[in-house]
């Protein structure tokens, strides 16, 4: 697709400054861009970059409209309008809509939907129009899956799972496999406990690589609508994540804790099992919630990194933080027994 | 499968009080049971809930006996017990025996098991009576499988490995690839060195989704029995699990590492290469255990959460912890230089 | 392949010694090594070892030449002459030319190539001679693959991506995926960023199990020559990482991070977005890599482990060190008072 910045901004709005006929066919970095490139300003502190810039048109704010007299959109949210700029000139790859000669389908599909090769689907499955089923994915028995999804290749899904409309699930993702659940039995041998919840996603869901969400142990796991899942992370069972949360890659959730809505968590983060975490709460990378968190702010217990050697001198005190505590506590009582007695 | 109370005590022991002849199906939470549903307690603090229940009748211990009239088995853990009857009610899904015609097998298997579409399993392979291999595994050469194993869809594993009986196997594992195992060279280069060491898992183990045991480098990676590992897990080369060790979700391995029996990891706990740690030991979640532990017990090394800007101010003096040390021990000597001139 | 330690040093290089005609076949460690195994000694603490092996004959380095009479061959790098000898008698199993009946491709592949079952390999890619595609792959379009590679089963490469020579991925490794790019919009609902770069990775790398390398969001994501990466590891849209870099398992990177040449980073070490680490640096493991590092070096933010009683005590004053510190600076300040007036 071609567009000239005229017709661009008559899509998505935005300010036109400069040449309306500039043609732009796809976006770029301004590092990268060449001619025909659309590229945004994210930082007005990239005012040399954007000098130096060989793409044709860019997406400004409102305070940087001035930097540059060459075509431009502005608008209050440059990234935004990036984001969907890219989206006009990169639609979803098509998909040719039937069922290829070696996939294994024993559900019986809408004509719209494209199911690749050595893709295998379970009976008594619903799955909604236009839906794209990778190559060699495997949807077990009676799983629902909404209109408009998107299955990359090799993604798993168990028995009973329900998806909503407009998922997109990349390579790898595993969606309804048991939780860890066992009782111990009296020689201390673990008795599995049947996982009979399911797996209940939301619409426009986003999930990364080989990312996995258990199935529930007796109710269900349950993702809200929007929330965007990065690669490699652990959902296990009964988790709750409320609409349009954001978790980056390798985050963890143990059993039963409840994310708000909004809730964004930085790469390696983990929360500990039976919490309950509010709207808004901003974890940071790497950050351990042990405790349920009641209020919207951002929380941290990242560990500051430091030359190994400074390191082993410095957190060696870690180990006897409780005997510098009492040796200052020590010294302050002698100390206002020095400044009674004088 | 419907029994009434009487039967189920029948076979699974424990005391019954109240009526007999209540039919149960099926085991739910408290909260969302209904008809038919056999729902236990957990924790007395949750009578209120058990009041509230609809469940057709209660697994309770001893000291909660009272708390109810309703039909109840009375046992001293309620927590296996349920465990038990939710096995009652949800036998393993029925695989038909057979081979799948769209998959590839190379070794002669016994007619009792059944090999889903797409699977493929290799040459000289041993697998055992009643196993099920779900769509798109792909099982090596010269693979040894315990009879009554369930592997499902898409489980990976590599030529030569040998795994017991009644092994479950969720998506995306991955069993016998090769460690990372490389010397170097004088230019700085790797140099890989082949893994010819196998994986060895023994009876009743469980292992989650998208989990990755390596192969030995020279001898074998070993796993006992009964061993439950959760979702993306590592375990490097060379490793060795005792029997009954658990270990939740995301936790890593480093090689050459032993965990003794009855182990116990939060989830994303590190080992480092090398170690041995004892029978009995539980390791908290996000702890890195990184010397030799020789004493059941509970070890951490988790960092407690804060909101950021209690973190920043706090966790700024880690960094110098080491000259807050020198300037306590230089206070106590000045102390007591004047405590003695006083 | 079976030869006279003779014959390996005409192979190897090094420097012979004892009975030249002794038969080898096979690598293996000092306890477990028989007849017709070469084992190397790695430190000269383990003389004991030596002495007790029942290996055919050894690698030592110069210092420990003296430590046994048996044949031996001495080398300045004992573990890198015998992953060398590991490497000559554990050649790449064989795979047999040609493509399965079961594979679908839609690309025209040299005659070299191995393309195992069910297999599926998209339009217009350029597959090198000899490679070897596993049973379960999923090949994109437009993907470009040097001579010599072996895919394990089950890995996924996305469309366009571009991989070198003689690479070795392993089950479940996904290249090319999204990234985690969106924006937000007014209502705090995600938009996606299309991501349309691509995964480019150099001559001789190795990926473990389940790790996932996000293509670029605009620019590509590069991977240099010599890489090797280790299981369940996260490398994110646009990042780099340079040549012999190695990373262990689960190590995760957060986007458009570089890593220069010959980087090396223990498991689960992390790095944030957006930085910069120099040539030869090492990350100890479990560290975060929070800022910059532009000097070569070790660096660390490991916490110790303890008993968890002796954590708890500890652990309690981290969220009050800034009091603490306070509380020193106020004694300082007192004594030095007292001192003065008296």
């Amino acid at each position: 697709m071609e567009l000239t910045l005229g017709e661009l901004v008559a899509r998505l709005g935005g300010e036109l400054a400069g040449d309306a006929g500039v043609r732009v066919r796809q976006v770029a970095s301004l590092e990268s861009a060449g001619d025909g490139d659309l590229a945004f300003l994210s930082n007005p502190r990239l005012s040399a970059a954007l000098a130096g810039s060989q793409a044709s048109a860019f997406i400004l704010a409102p305070k940087a409209a001035g930097l540059t007299e060459r075509p431009r959109v502005i608008t209050p949210d440059p990234y935004l309008y990036f984001a969907r700029a890219a989206q006009l000139f990169n639609p979803p790859k098509a998909a040719a809509p039937g069922i290829h000669a070696t996939a294994v389908v024993a559900s019986s599909l809408p004509a719209s939907v494209s199911v690749g090769p050595q893709a295998v689907i379970g009976e008594d499955c619903r799955i909604g129009e236009n839906c794209v089923i990778g190559p060699g994915c495997v949807i077990g028995d009676k799983v629902v899956l909404g209109a408009g999804s998107l299955l990359h290749g090799g993604v798993r899904i168990y028995d009973h799972c329900v998806i909503g409309a407009r998922a997109i699930m990349h390579a790898g993702v595993v969606i309804g496999a048991d939780g860890l659940g066992f009782a111990r039995d009296a020689d201390k041998h673990w008795v599995k406990i049947p996982q009979i919840g399911r797996v209940i996603i939301g619409d426009d869901v986003e999930i990364g690589a080989n990312t996995a969400i258990d199935r529930g142990a007796l109710d269900d796991t349950v993702i809200g609508n929007g929330v965007k899942l990065d690669n490699l992370i652990h959902v296990a069972h009964n988790c709750q994540i409320g609409d349009d949360t954001i978790l980056a890659a390798m985050v963890g959730m143990a059993g039963s804790t409840r994310l708000g809505k909004r809730v964004m968590a930085g790469g390696k983060a983990g929360f500990s099992g039976h919490l309950e975490v509010a709207d808004d709460v901003v974890v940071s990378a790497d950050t351990n919630v042990t405790k349920t968190i009641d209020k919207a702010g951002v929380y941290t217990s990242l560990l500051p990194i430091q030359p190994h050697a400074d390191w082993v001198r410095n957190f060696a005190h870690l180990r006897r933080l409780d005997a510098m505590a009492e040796r200052l506590r020590e010294l302050e009582k002698k100390l206002a027994q020095m400044e009674k007695e004088s």
